[in-house]
């Protein structure tokens, strides 16, 4: 009895702790949905966009005209808006007019397969036929390894092999035929339009928009780490102590570290955008590219600069100190010129005062070198004096990777036609004002490890 | 009459060099095939087999019996070979498996809704059934911004909406329906299994293979720019000079850098594949991203060390030689167990030289933390000893990283059970032998910029 009771006890407390971990995990899925969703709204938005478009288009399978007059195609309808609807306007104009103009030169060209191999008997049709698929998919298959062709047209490719061969292979008769094909591409180019208009007017994500807003905060969370209020600077010379929040902040460069594929997808897409907002067309997207490459070539300086600051083996802080003031000046200019491009980059104008401090750390640069070649440290330890000697020299390699930063911005900032304008004095107030945009990463790329 | 044939002449210069233009750039696009078949001639197979598989289920459309039993659905077998065939098996698994398990849960979901709503009057049920289509889209699109989600299931959700959508708005009646999600699904079988079948029996590309052979062949190019013949220590101490030749072999490091997109891919994709050559099921493909992450660490110290190499400011020769012998044991003994790690890697064995490696260069290292304290340069200029310090500080760094990865190897290395050796001693000729793959990048990876 006693047996049973416990028998009881236990089954109900494993029922209980199975449902208590149940609860859990859909709590733990809502919190992650709501973290997802506050990291960046428009996730919501565009689930939301997807839906319109979808329920928009299903409906059009209601009205008897449509259906009607395309029968079992409009089906091309939905499938169209499902398969094109991305989160960018790039990525969706891209995926859209690959679709349509692989629809129809494949169809034309399954036509003419189909045409003509329906003048040869019964068995040789078929050959025939099987023959030319597999010489098209052979060809457009090995054609989307060409890097250039698959950076643009990757997508089209795929949908030119699959409309020649479900057009060239399809049972139809000839009359048929020319028939089906309309029909798919009218309903292609309706499923295309919904996608487009709704990707387009409600809410749009530009691509172009979130690359320039990237490679603005890229460059912006360099200059963080180097000093938002001189954050490396004041933790290497110890004024203030590296808790958890300035650890967090000084690992903030780490995801630019990583930024490559991204940056390369934003490219892409930006390239299909129309003109929007500051953007005209033509802007020069390919000059994010070598801004981007710069870019992560200082953060690898930012890198090693960050190993020392967790390095066990330290310069004893009396040496350290010695060299304090022209560090803290180099980390200072850098910063506040790193920062200042970033700022022009996301306001798109250029401001002189980038110039000034590019020259005052120069200047620092060259004082620090003079510094240490009159014997900065005539009775120290060598060994001691040698990672304070690889701060300093890092620091001046950060220094020459922005000058190389500034110069791939001013490019940019000429073809792209930055305004000119005198700094507002009230521009601390504005950097702290500029977005962080982790969002971006998470939002568009589509390769990502659990 | 003159002018006449002076305008004739520049016509026909004109075509003549419009034509030679256009052979250019035929010549052009068939050079740049020809590199890239020979880059890596499983692309070229590939494109084979693309076209086998779509000409194999072409085919079946001639058979009678088949597209008697399907009619128009026969279409989704072609669908399914054009769109699930990828390169590597593990990707084309986790396509096919997504899309098969979304077709018969969306089917199925569709279906219900479709059933349930034709009870109610002509005009609820367009509601109800465009708000149920609403509802699963904007859920389902949701999802996919779910890091773990869109990792394995991405492609999935996307068939799935499009399958619920697809049936549930069908204008069929409740018995034809049955039979088209039953058409649909089998039809979707038959190409699936065509395209795995052909993906996993003629010449297989597993993704888990070119995984292993990236993170190796990553670990051995970081070995091979400290030196093949020790490279770097030759030329930083001028015994060789610094020719094109071997200004590349330097630079073969940089593809490391940027190696984390396609290494994520790799690891989605090989998780998706059964057990085939050396590695079981359940292989740690995880442990992979450990050991890439580390590897990638190493290269932003080893081009730091290259951009030493490169530097216009060099500590005069005669202050390096001092610390030549020493530099040169550490890299002997890091590029060494760099090597052996990669060798180890490749062959999934483990051999103890390693260790030795690992333990001389720390001895080395050791010696030369010694020296340096001791003052290696009394009289020197201090600024002209700067770089070497730094290039010593950095070589004593990546013997730091060498050895996390030896560490993140030894766990892969216990937990997929590689084989215990003494290694063989012609190994300096198995180094040669191994296999450098460039190519991997090209052929998996699908974000590519012009």
């Amino acid at each position: 009895m006693e047996t049973q009771n416990h028998e009881k006890v236990t089954v109900v407390n494993q029922i209980k702790s199975r449902l208590g971990n149940i609860g859990n995990a859909i709590t733990g899925v809502g919190a992650e949905a709501r973290r997802l969703g506050q990291e960046d709204p428009r996730r919501v938005v565009h689930a939301f966009k997807v839906g319109l478009a979808l329920a928009l288009v299903s409906l059009l399978y209601s009205f008897d005209f449509f259906y009607d007059g395309f029968g079992v195609n409009a089906m091309w309808a939905v499938m169209t808006v499902v398969v094109v609807f991305e989160f960018s306007v790039g990525a969706t104009l891209g995926k859209g007019v690959n679709r349509a103009i692989a629809t129809l030169l494949g169809g034309a060209l399954g036509f003419v397969a189909h045409y003509a191999a329906s003048y040869t008997g019964d068995k040789v049709e078929v050959i025939l036929l099987g023959l030319s698929v597999f010489v098209i998919a052979v060809v457009t298959t090995f054609c989307r390894f060409f890097p250039k062709i698959r950076a643009r047209y990757d997508y089209g490719l795929l949908i030119f092999i699959l409309t020649f061969s479900l057009i060239s292979v399809s049972g139809y008769r000839n009359d048929e035929i020319w028939d089906m094909a309309y029909g798919r591409l009218t309903t292609i180019l309706v499923g295309g339009s919904a996608t487009v208009l709704v990707c387009l007017l409600v809410c749009p994500v530009w691509a172009g928009e979130d690359l320039h807003k990237l490679t603005a905060s890229n460059i912006q969370q360099l200059g963080t780490f180097l000093g938002g209020s001189l954050l490396f600077g004041r933790v290497y010379f110890q004024e203030e102590a590296k808790d958890d929040k300035n650890q967090a902040l000084l690992n903030d460069y780490e995801s630019v570290l990583n930024s490559k594929g991204v940056e390369d997808s934003l490219v892409n897409f930006a390239k299909w955008e129309p003109r929007h907002g500051k953007f005209r067309y033509r802007h020069p997207w390919h000059q994010y590219v070598e801004i981007g490459s710069l870019t992560r070539q200082c953060a690898y300086k930012i890198d090693a600069l960050n190993s020392y600051l967790n390095s066990d083996v330290q310069t004893p802080l009396q040496h350290r100190e010695k060299m304090k003031e022209a560090c803290k000046k180099i980390i200072l200019e850098s910063s506040s010129a790193l920062r200042e491009l970033a700022m022009g980059i996301q306001t798109m104008t250029c401001s002189s005062s980038r110039d000034a401090h590019v020259v005052n750390a120069k200047s620092a640069a060259a004082k620090l070198k003079a510094l240490m070649k009159s014997g900065l440290w005539p009775n120290a330890d060598f060994l001691d004096i040698v990672p304070a000697v690889a701060v300093a020299s890092l620091l001046i390699e950060v220094l020459g990777c922005t000058v190389k930063i500034d110069e791939a911005v001013a490019k940019l900032a000429s073809s792209a036609r930055f305004k000119k304008v005198d700094r507002e004095p009230n521009r601390e107030l504005s950097f702290d004002k500029m977005q962080r945009t982790p969002s971006i990463l998470g939002s568009h790329i589509n390769i990502i490890v659990e």
